[in-house]
This record gives C-alpha cells, sequence and structure tokens, in this order.
C-alpha cells in the first residue's frame, strides 16, 4: 500500500467516527428528550476524542512526507492536498489550548443564552473577553503555520483562499451603493399593499408542503429527511442529509423559507461526488460555497416570481385556501421580496442582510488583530447600524451585538461566509442565464437543466479545486460583486 | 489512582461507545432511508472494532489481576466481578473467529430472508450448516475458558448462572402438564363468542392510545420515546430508552399490547441504578430478567381482567367507538386470553409459547453439543410440534424451523429466556400479591406501588448480585415453575 493510499485509508476511518457524530448530533437536535442530553454530550465528547487522536495520530506527519514524494496524480495530488490542510488545522493548535477554548466557548454560550434576553452585556462582556483572548492565541498560531494574518488564519477554517485584502475591496464596493440601494427599494415598496395570511396554518399541512417542494426541488428521500428542531440545519452525511425546519402555525412562510434554504444545503451534500466519498476532496467546498447552494436555491430560484408562481398556488391548494387573497402570486411575491431594515440578522430580507454581514466583519477583523477591545463593540456596533442600516440600537444589546451564537461559540471568521454565498449564488445564476433561459424553464416546471448545472459546475468538483477555480470554470470569472448588485437591482427595482 | 478505579473509568468509557451504537442503530431502524443503509453499516463496523480494541486492551489483563488484590467494597467487588465477566467474553474468542462469525451469520442471515419465503430448506441448511460449525467452535473455547458444557457456555452469555441441567428438570416439568392443560383451556374456551374489532383503527390515533397506556405505565418520556420500526424493539440507553412498535389499521391490538411488553423492558433500562450507571454492575441482570419485565407488564399486569377493565374503554374512548361490541372490557379479555396452538412463535399465546420455545431448546442445545445435525432439525421439528402442539409442519420449513431469525444468526442459547422470562415475571407476580392486592390497586389507578416493588426487587439491583440471588431476595426462594403453572391455571381454567 503506498503512503498516499494509507492516508486515504485512515481519512475514510475518520469521515466513518464524523458520520456517528453527524447523526448522533441530529438525533440530540431533532429527537432526543431533554433528560438524555448529559449521557449525550458526554458521548459525544468521547467520541470527540475518539476522532482528535485518530486525526493527529503522531505517525500521519512521516505519513505525509513519504505520500508527498510518491508518483500520484493530478486527482490524487488534489486528494493529499486536502487531506493535508485538514490534518494541518487539526494538529496546528496544541490540545490544551483547544480544550481551555471548548471551556471557556461552552461556559460563554451557556451564559450568553439568559444574558441575551436579561440584556446584561457587562455580565456577557467578561465571558467573551476570555473568548476572545483565546481566539486571538490561536489565531496567532494559525497565522505562524500559514504565514496569513491572523483574522485571515480563521476566515481560512471556513472560506480557504479568501482574504480581509479582498473582502475588504468587495465590502468597499457594496457600502457605496447599499444605502441608496436599500433606500431607492424602500421607496419604491412605500405603496404596496401587502395582505398579512392569518392563520392556523396547520403544522401537518405545512409539514405536507415542505415535502411536496423538497421534491419538486430534487431532494433525494432515500437518501435523507426532513424534521423539526428549535434552530434549523442541514446535517447528516451525504448518503443521508437530516435537514430541519421549525413551524409556526401563524406563518408559513418562514419555514417554508428555511425549508427551500435547507434543501439548497441538502442538494450540495447529497451531490458530491461518490467517487470521493469520505475523503478531505470529496467534501464541500467551503461554508460560503455551501451557503451559495442554500441562497441559490432560496433566494435566486424560490423568491423569484416565476417560482412563486408555482409555490404560491401549491400552498394555497395545500391549507384548502384556493380562495384566500393573500395566498395569491402577486401577493406572496410581495411578502417574499419585502425589504425592510431592522435589527436582526437572521430575520432580514436578502437586501439588507450584507449590512448585517459587513458590521460583524469589520468588528470581529478587528478585535482578532487586536486592534479593538471587546469594551468597543457597543459603540462600534451602533454607529455601524445607524450608518448602514438607519437603526438605533443604543443600549439594546438584546437586539444587537448580543444577538448571534457565533462569537459566545468562539466563531470568528465566519460571519463572512454568508454574503460571500449570496454573491457566489448571484454570479452562478448571472452565468446560467447566458445558458439557458430560467423563467421559461420554471414556468414549464422544468427544472432539471438548473439542477444539472449546478451539480456540474459546483457539486461534483467537491474540494478538488479551489473556489475561485469553481467560480472561474462555472460563471468565467473570479468572485465579482457585480453580479449580486445587479441581481437586486433587477428584482427590486425593475 | 487504584486498579480498580482505572477499570471503572475504562468500562464508562466503553459504555459511551455502546451509547454511539445504541443510538445510531435505533436511528437505522426507526429513522434511516433505504439508501443510508451501507455508509451506516460501514460506520457501525468501524466502532465496532474501537470498541472491540478497547474491551480487549492488551493491558487489562494485568489491571484486572491487580485490582483484585486491592481492598474493595463489597459493591465494588461485585462491580469488578461484572467487568471481568464482560471482558473475559470479550478475550477469549479469537478476533478471526470473531469475523468468520459474523461474515458466515451475516450471509446466512441474508439469504435467510428470501429462502425463507421460498421454502428452501437445502438451500438454507448449507449455510445454517457453516454458522453451527461456526457455533460449535465458540462453544468448545468458551466451555473451556469456563469449565460449564458447551451449550452451557453460550446459554451463559445471556443467562449467567443457568445451566441445561437446570432447564432440563424446569422444563421437563413444563412437559409434564402443558399438553394437558392446553387442551382443557381449548376446551373451555370452545364456546367462547368472541367478536373481532373491525378496523380501520387510524394510525394516529393508535400512536396517542400507546403514549396514553405509557404514561398509566410510568414511561419516563423525559427520558426516552416511542416511534416505528418494521421489527419492535426496546433500544437507546437507559437516559434515553427509545421503544418502537408496528401499527396496523386493521388490528390494533397489537401494537397495543406490543407497546405495553416493550415498556416493561423500557422501565427496567429506565430503572437502572443511577450510581453504576456506564458499568456492566450497572446494567440488566439478563436477557431472561429482560423479558421478565415485559412479561409483567404485558402478562401479569395488561392481559389481567382487572388492567382490560382500563385498557378497553381508553381504547373505545381514543378510537371514538364507545358504542362498538368488540371494545367491551368483556370482549378484550376475550380477545387478550384466547389460546390456539400455532405455527409461529411470534404469534403465540402465553399458554402455547413455552411449547416454541422448549422445541427450539431441546434442539439447539443437542446441536450445539454434537448430538444432532443440521439435517435432522425437520424431523425433530415436527416431532416435537406434533407431540407438544399437535400441528403438522411436515414440508412447511416456511412456519416450521427456519421462521427465527436467531440460529440464521448465530444466536444459540437465547430461546430459554423467553420462558425464563415468564417463569420469573409468574414468580415475581406471586410474591408481590402476598404484600398487596393486585387487583384492587388496577382498580384504584394506583398502579405505583407495583412499579416500586419491581424497582425496588429488580430494577434497582441491576448486576449487583445474581439471579438467584434476585430472586432469592424478591420472593423468598430459587426459581419455581410452580408459579408460573398456577398462573395459567388461574388466568384460563378459573
Ligand atoms: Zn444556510
Ligand atoms: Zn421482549
Amino acid at each position: 500500500m503506498t503512503f498516499y493510499q494509507k492516508l486515504a485509508q485512515h481519512h475514510k476511518k475518520l469521515s466513518k467516527l464524523d458520520h456517528l457524530e453527524a447523526i448522533c448530533g441530529w438525533d440530540q437536535a431533532a429527537m432526543m428528550p431533554e433528560g438524555g442530553n448529559t449521557a449525550r454530550s458526554e458521548a459525544m465528547a468521547e467520541l470527540a476524542v475518539i476522532s482528535h487522536e485518530l486525526a493527529t495520530a503522531p505517525y500521519l506527519a512521516e505519513w505525509f512526507e513519504r505520500a508527498e514524494r510518491e508518483t500520484l496524480t493530478a486527482e490524487e495530488k488534489a486528494s493529499l492536498r486536502e487531506m493535508k490542510r485538514q490534518w494541518q488545522q487539526h494538529t496546528v493548535v496544541p490540545a490544551d489550548l483547544v480544550e481551555e477554548k471548548s471551556l471557556a466557548s461552552s461556559t460563554c454560550e451557556h451564559a450568553w443564552r439568559s444574558q441575551r434576553a436579561q440584556n446584561d452585556w457587562p455580565g456577557f462582556s467578561e465571558n467573551l473577553q476570555k473568548v476572545v483572548e483565546l481566539a486571538r492565541r490561536e489565531a496567532q498560531i494559525r497565522a505562524e503555520a500559514t504565514g496569513l494574518s491572523r483574522y485571515d488564519a480563521l476566515l481560512d477554517l471556513y472560506e480557504p483562499g479568501m482574504s480581509t485584502k479582498e473582502l475588504d475591496a468587495l465590502f468597499a464596493d457594496v457600502k457605496s451603493w447599499l444605502p441608496e440601494l436599500i433606500s431607492q427599494i424602500r421607496e419604491k415598496q412605500t405603496h404596496d399593499q401587502i395582505i398579512q395570511p392569518v392563520g392556523p396554518f396547520p403544522v401537518e399541512q405545512q409539514k405536507q408542503l415542505s415535502l411536496a417542494i423538497m421534491d419538486k426541488l430534487g431532494f433525494d428521500f432515500n437518501h435523507g429527511r426532513l424534521d423539526v428542531s428549535a434552530h434549523p440545519f442541514c446535517g447528516g452525511v451525504p448518503t443521508d442529509v437530516r435537514i430541519t425546519t421549525r413551524y409556526d402555525e401563524n406563518d408559513f412562510t418562514s419555514a417554508l423559507m428555511g425549508v427551500i434554504h435547507e434543501t439548497g444545503h441538502a442538494r450540495y451534500e447529497q451531490g458530491l461526488p461518490v467517487k470521493w466519498a469520505g475523503l478531505p476532496v470529496g467534501k464541500a467546498r467551503s461554508m460560503g460555497i455551501h451557503e451559495s447552494q442554500s441562497l441559490f436555491f432560496e433566494m435566486q430560484l424560490s423568491r423569484s416570481e416565476a417560482f412563486i408562481g408555482i409555490l404560491a398556488p401549491l400552498a394555497a391548494e395545500t391549507f384548502g385556501r384556493t380562495d384566500d387573497p393573500a395566498l395569491t402570486p402577486e401577493n406572496m411575491t410581495l411578502i417574499n421580496t419585502r425589504v425592510k431594515p431592522g435589527y436582526i440578522r437572521v430575520d432580514a430580507d436578502e437586501v439588507t442582510y450584507p449590512a448585517h454581514v459587513i458590521l460583524r466583519y469589520e468588528i470581529e477583523r478587528d478585535l482578532i488583530e487586536g486592534n479593538i477591545e471587546v469594551a468597543d463593540i457597543p459603540e462600534l456596533w451602533d454607529k455601524k447600524m445607524s450608518e448602514y442600516l438607519g437603526l438605533n440600537t443604543k443600549g439594546n444589546f438584546t437586539d444587537g451585538c448580543m444577538q448571534d451564537i457565533h462569537w459566545p461559540m468562539g466563531s470568528f471568521g465566519y460571519f463572512p461566509s454568508y454574503t460571500l454565498g449570496a454573491m457566489y449564488a448571484a454570479q452562478f445564476m448571472a452565468a446560467m442565464r447566458r445558458e439557458m433561459n430560467i423563467e421559461n424553464l420554471i414556468r414549464e416546471r422544468n427544472l432539471q437543466p438548473i439542477f444539472n448545472w449546478l451539480d456540474r459546475h459546483v457539486w461534483k468538483r467537491g474540494s478538488t479545486v479551489s473556489t475561485s477555480k469553481v467560480l472561474q470554470d462555472a460563471t468565467g470569472e473570479t468572485l465579482n460583486a457585480q453580479f449580486f448588485k445587479e441581481h437586486l437591482v433587477h428584482r427590486y427595482l425593475k
């Protein structure tokens, strides 16, 4: 057996442990009764220890060295590169720092759940300070190992190849036109007459509607399921993708759009190259690309007028409300394209969303690089919210800088993925439009060519090439924020 | 840390892996879509390898030796004894035999699924021959290690302390009165006028009824769930017990009685001593004791006239059939105490069930001891079925010696547990009756004293003492088949 083969075997073993982790984690969120939590958490912590030991086994250094001297095909070289990237990410941070970080962030996150409700910034910031210190230490170590800046070294965990330099340029561009765009759209939408749908929309019918839409969107039910959890997510494994939602009997659109979003994530996972199953090169390319698929399904496809022309009658029929004026395609389009600046990122529409992300990016970048401190966050938050969205958040920590789980969890460098995903999705759609008439395909209920395009250009590539190569090959150029802007202008101002 | 403590820590770690196995196994049976099976089986096989390596780690031999020389409390001694028992069972059989056995039985079991339907004894017996040979080799190795006979060495895996000698005596006793008892009951029941309930009984209502009964039977929903699977079972872990059932819209009693049965298993698991969580001494004592709890709930409790007086109106109300003459307590009692010899063990009533078990026990005992061969099974089966139940099974392998999964799976020594369970249950009930008026308690809907008795005498003992000590302490004597006979006579002939 060659060293490359030994490494491949080793990583397939690791991926089997990931499989167990994914299923038990899904179960914990979607199935487990509360009383099972302590023992489950302990069992999963044990699994994490075993996985970590395997992922950082001392013999791997030599294996990588030897494998790199073997004669490999181009594909095997890509596979080796991804295995090594994963291994380096695992090994570079000392075990005691990993443990300290996990302890500090679980303490911070746990306390945050009640502190947020109590608007308790002083209490929260004390814990967050500790989390930030450890994240800085981690960033420093990763920076030294990779030659990247500290923030870039964290960003690289989620969006390999992306940099502060590129993000600064992209986001400066967005900031130059977004506030004006938002006010133009707000102006244009002033006189829209929206009819709010009035519940109840029974959970069982919402579930039927969700399953019907998933089916139309090509979700493979032989390799996945839909269930319920407090916080919707896409989990499981490529051969068995578990997506979740949360139903609100007063508002069916939030669950529906959530399901469509997770279906985008799911199809990416279900479409990953089987040939590379269990190997890092066969995994999703990045968090941004992952989000591009969910946002392609949710924003590019499903909030389009053409697609709402399918969704609205299906919903009306499922709820037995074919006469309800709130469920006409016209009214559903108004609802699903409504733009309104708000405090909460997860409730934001696609136009104002980037403002939420840029604000967080700018703060966490400076925090990790050591240019600002935790104590500076509220003032910066208020200033940027006012500047980007015209909202006053002073003194409101609950709906301000304490609203997200990312920082208490110690996940710095993740936020940009959301807006990168939106931009990738717009760029993919623009390229696709050069090859086919999307609106016609939707009207003909023939989505297959769209899925085939994504499968060929995104899903089946796994991590065989870099993100910019995916973009380049699929769209003819690297990331260009112009496509996102054009999408927004076209949808909201035409 | 003492060596006893090191061993305890080691076994708690093993139990965390068992936790993952239990949840992923439950998921595979109750949740997983078909297409997820290959990757799941591979992931679980990997987990089994890791567990096996840990359970048979070379350093354990010395740890046990050193721990046995430490000063331990009586409880710790029991705990050490059970850890050692488990360790010896794991280590005594060489890894290559384990693998060969697992391969042969999975081949045999897989083929059996279609061979059974095709009544293909020649095809099946060829595979079974291989499984039996390997089981004999395993039995030989275990016999040498334990000083037991070959069959007893396998029996010991499921029912520690039980022996062929004791079983032969018990079953000879049963055989001396069972056929006559069956014919007396059949005679007595000849003129019973049973009204068969006519479906449909909607699945959703059956589920509501199941949950209501589980609640009455004290199932702790904070530490468990009810779901659906093709073959009902009780799985999960003590802090999160997963029971399953299967609904038939034409017949609600089978799912209902199945749920009650699994609830008995579940309450045993939920009631195990928390103090010993994760250690072998904190686990269920034996398969027979486990079955005694499910049969206590199903047979002793729920098929009693008093309990059916609760069940029947609850069912009638749940199905909106308070006027249905099939759902009166009287008719439901007739249905749930109907005795009729049949071919299929899993469909048998509690009176004829022991005949099915004794027949299998006698055959597998002689098979493992080498007194008969696979080719002899059909003739022996036919002879015993005719002798014990007066049924002709000649040429009908499907409903004869090919009906159970146990032999194709290589599980020899398991069958006696079913009837031991029925006997333990009857003996527990007889002892309980000396302390309280069961019928009155049921009529008063006050089951707590019954559960408290089981909790104190069975559940909370875990594996701290032997099965005969459990019996002795709870009932004043060791296993005595007389209680089972008296139960049957009292229920069916009085
Ligand atoms: Zn997403
Ligand atoms: Zn059972």
